[in-house]
């Protein structure tokens, strides 16, 4: 399948494998661009900016097609060294960045200047609109129904997507909500250039996460997961179980992030796709939880959401009354 | 345009016009059923059952087209007289109905055994599943984007759509933030078998309610929506303005239900609706006021969108190879 953004990444499917902190890794990575999907290793996911250069060597062994890095920029105290992962980036001869996160614009420009193609993402059209002004070359704007950080407007793919297409000119990926081929025919029918898919990658035979994260992901459905940290105005979707209704019940409260940090501390996603304990820690999972009923190779998903993509347009064309 | 649905009802194009309080009444349910869609009468906006025999006798000298009538059922201390308003209906030989709201089991038995059609609205896949195993006809499907009562979970049409179509086999109507082309084919993508749309057919000219709202709704982005009383359960999403924005400080701060009567009372959407002061009182609408830009008559907005529905089927059969 053709589109803006198969053309600007020189891939062969629409669909991007976006950062995932802690589940981004050499394995994964390759076997999605195996697949002939654009995915992004996490930076920060690894240690030091050494790491990073390690691990895309790591990838680069597994897989001759070309991937992506991901960088994601958060405020805290004491930020991550950027910079150096940013410079490990482009001397690794990346040609593709997934930005995430407030104020790329000192990274865009230092990418743009060597060359590397950079995808934003974000979770507002304004914010988009701001990105593409900063020189981006395509966006990836992330809906209500995500996994993780979905921002403090709550505006779904369906009305998202078309949103955003109405303001921008550059390729869009619709992320967030998508897991299956009606998903990718869906946004591609609301204007999308692409999708990325999170959660979906999570669940396969590559993704290196304890086997109970995947299967409680199969298990789940599209109302188990919880919106925490709202009244903190740092939204994140999570997996929903004893511990993210015990956060949002203290934030019910009036409780602060004090009051919840030693109930999200140590128990982040990292350990629990480690050890598997679903029900103790905080993970992130979105609501396409509802429609992954089973844990693929990267290469049996992608082949069969290409493969049942066409019928759907097949189906659609027949619908309208197309000579199919 | 044919699917399961304009099978099942017989009409020409799968859009709907659900049941709007204060909204649904003779000239806008006659335009959208000369237009091809089918379109459902508000009962409870006629303050008696004999005001709504006579509006659907006025309906008849606008169309001679079907149409349908929406009757929502509301827990109320008083509630209107269900049992007259059904006995109306069937009377008159309506023969599609939308109902909406808690256990419609006694009205559909009575529907069904006077061969009168039934499309049950409602907010969740359980609730879908339940009503099917009840005997409707099909189900219409409100995603959080819509407006009105979207429930409590917050499962936006992206998920709910696919999600539904995985537990249900009766013809599912895709209903909210649907307000194009775009929407109809999504959803069509998503497995769905035609569309709702509420605020769209609002901000049309037929629509009889106050110039001021419609071009609020031009007006209006994605996030000119708030969500109140979610704090009581009974989550609606309406306009955004001071007094929404007043409704959901009161919330935040632990309100009651009696701390906003006063404000919500008498400055509900039938107010509104009829006087045009948007900034002061609660109306319903939804997040598609972000896709809503113009104010057409019914017949060029269908036209439209089912001219651009083909383009776009048109131009996914290029995307996916097919000849188109």
């Amino acid at each position: 399948m053709k589109t803006r953004f198969t053309e600007l990444f020189d891939v062969e499917h629409p669909i991007t494998l976006g950062g995932m902190q802690a589940v981004g890794r050499a394995e994964l990575i390759a076997a999605a661009a195996n697949a002939g999907c654009l995915a992004f290793l996490s930076a920060l996911t690894q240690p030091t900016p050494e790491d990073l250069a390690k691990e895309i060597a790591r990838t680069r062994e597994l897989t001759d097609k070309p991937f992506g890095v991901n960088i994601t920029i958060l405020p805290t105290i004491t930020p991550p060294p950027y910079d150096e992962y940013r410079r490990v980036i482009i001397e690794a001869g990346i040609t593709a960045v997934e930005t995430a996160g407030s104020n790329p614009k000192e990274h865009v420009d230092d990418f743009k200047a060597h060359g590397v193609k950079v995808i934003h993402k974000c979770v507002a059209v304004r914010h988009a609109v701001k990105a593409q002004s900063l020189g981006v070359d395509a966006i990836s704007i992330d809906g209500f129904e995500c996994a993780g950080h979905p921002g403090e407007d709550d505006i779904p793919g369906l009305i998202l997507i078309p949103a955003a297409m109405d303001k921008l000119d550059i390729p869009v990926v619709a992320s967030g909500g998508i897991a299956d081929a009606r998903g990718l025919v869906a946004a591609l029918a609301l204007g999308a250039d692409g999708i990325n898919m999170g959660s979906r990658f999570m669940a396969t035979q590559e993704s290196y996460i304890h086997e109970n994260v995947k299967q409680a992901m199969v298990d789940g459905d599209e109302r188990s997961t919880d919106l925490i940290f709202r009244t903190m105005r740092n939204s994140a979707r999570v997996a929903k179980n004893a511990i993210s209704q015990q956060v949002r019940e203290i934030e019910k409260n009036g409780g602060t992030f004090e009051d919840v940090r030693e109930l999200v501390a140590g128990a982040r996603g990292r350990e629990v796709y480690a050890t598997g304990d679903t029900d103790h820690g905080i993970w992130w999972a979105g609501m396409t939880q509802g429609l992954i009923n089973d844990i693929p190779t990267v290469a049996e998903l992608i082949e069969r959401m290409m493969r049942e993509a066409d019928e759907i347009i097949g189906r659609l064309g027949a619908l309208a009354g197309t000579p199919a």
